[in-house]
């Protein structure tokens, strides 16, 4: 099964952005097709600034993660062309009135970012990502459902003018994404200003750490584990045996949050230990990022040839 | 001066097209740098057919016409992909509010063409092949003033972001055009369904020119030319002394219309022969127009890569 991922650029990534997805995509490369993509021409439509050095930055964070290209297809979305192609054809296929009825781009512009024409189209050239590489299935947050439901329909239309050409996607909702809360308790998210990096120092990650909201008990008390962010933060990264330890701990009393917070930005810190070595290597290897996005783009080329050759015959943009 | 040109491949040439645009078009190879592309992207924005067959069309009536690949750089729209690159790009650039005031989309939904994304982005993608090329003079009927407009306005938001990267061009309306009337006395359009092609076979055409609406006068009387809608066409191919002669023939009567249709019949094969002979030629060596077309896009892509490599660099895509 084919299963495509665009992945935004958008600089350091958050604990939340592990559990709440790119774990479970670096699961899904076990016994999934995975098609990764890293959406720089999506990152423009809302201004993008320092578009270059956040790509890199993104090949080299989710290589480090665990993005292995010799099971997954993983590239940068400007590197195959061909997308704007297929972009351009779908645009004639598209009723300006599915766009329309887009809430992503109704919601941005309603918080005020500029209404242009690129996040107007998003949607369009969105298809064009999961239709070129014959996406079967496409891992979604709800927010972007309508999306792929406008690729299926987009799809349909070009199908019924042409032929059985564009194979038709599927999204799956995350079901099972285990909620991260961020240092307030709310949903980490970076909007907020309430995450944990992955990569960060190890001091600044402890001060951060240090500001998780927790409830005011004395010492010496036992405490509620359930309801404390710290505790919920700390089972991410425990099991077993750890987590009922530290549900003890909890319960005896005699710590405090400030204890458990040490704890949790120890434990953390061994978590991430393999992932930062393998980031520390490809900082130190950039050129080897270059190489591997770049046979990344080659594979997906050769993965999307057959079908737009197929679309510039049928289109006649063929001579 | 770098003077650009789009021309849609829609099928038979008539001598409206001909005396409208293309003369000059051919004429003003000798003093400005032409650019001229075939626009098949264009085409597909209400739904072309028959595309491939006409772009090879078009590229084989202009070659017959007088365009010169030695002089133009002469291309399909198409095999420069770097414009739909510089399209995405500009998109971030373009409010909505510009597009959404264009009048060629409102008046093309107006007349029940079907309003999808390709015929709203359409102003898009032509700033794009404006600024793609440095482009300094954009000839333009007046229905098309608003889209050289609409890339001014695209090109000096990005220039504003970005510094001094894109020429600013100009649009020159063609004051001194021709009127050439069809058949019925309107203006010929093939829309009005009152053309009389270039290059159809000189059977159907004399049938074609016997069709031309005339006044109801007797053979013996003198006859009027300056309304005269034969006169009006013949004096598109006749000069001079073949020019009065023609008034001549009109004011001392003694012949009819019919005789004034044959004459303009045959003066008008005269004058196309050369051309018919070039596009024969042309059309039994399909493989040269070809490899004229494919050194013209390779032309192309030469004088945008520094303006396109300029763009990834400032916008990050290049990473």
């Amino acid at each position: 099964m084919r299963v495509l991922t665009g992945i935004q650029p958008s600089g350091d990534l958050h604990i939340g952005n592990y559990f709440g997805s790119i774990k479970q995509m670096v699961e899904a490369q076990k016994t999934s097709q995975t098609f990764a993509f890293i959406a720089n021409y999506h990152a423009m439509t809302s201004g993008g600034k320092d578009l270059s050095k956040l790509t890199m930055q993104c090949a080299t964070d989710f290589l480090a993660l665990g993005i292995d290209p010799n099971k997954s297809v993983f590239w940068v979305q400007s590197d195959v062309k061909d997308v704007l192609e297929l972009y351009w054809v779908l645009s004639s296929f598209t009723p300006m009135g599915l766009l329309e009825r887009a809430h992503s781009y109704k919601d941005k512009t309603a918080k005020g970012i500029a209404a242009n024409h690129s996040l107007f189209s998003y949607p369009v050239l969105m298809a064009a990502d999961i239709l070129l590489y014959g996406s079967e299935v496409v891992p979604v947050g709800k927010d972007q459902i309508q999306h792929v439901e406008i690729a299926r329909d987009i799809a349909t239309k070009f199908n019924n003018q042409y032929g059985d050409i564009l194979v038709m996607p599927e999204f799956r909702v995350q079901e099972d994404v285990q909620t991260v809360p961020g240092i307030d308790g709310l949903k980490m998210s970076k909007s907020y200003g309430n995450v944990v990096n992955i990569f960060g120092e190890e001091k600044k990650q402890m001060k951060t750490i240090k500001k998780i909201v927790t409830e005011n008990v004395a010492m010496e008390e036992p405490k509620e584990y359930a309801n404390c962010n710290v505790y919920n933060m700390a089972k991410l990264f425990l099991e077993g045996d750890n987590l009922l330890a530290l549900q003890e701990r909890y319960k005896s009393g005699g710590e405090g949050h400030g204890h458990f917070k040490i704890y949790l930005g120890e434990v953390m810190w061994e978590y991430f230990r393999e992932f930062r070595n393998k980031r520390e290597y490809f900082q130190n290897n950039q050129d080897e990022v270059r190489e591997i996005l770049n046979l990344g783009a080659n594979k997906a080329k050769e993965i999307a040839m057959p079908t737009i050759e197929k679309i510039r015959s049928v289109t006649g943009v063929r001579y």
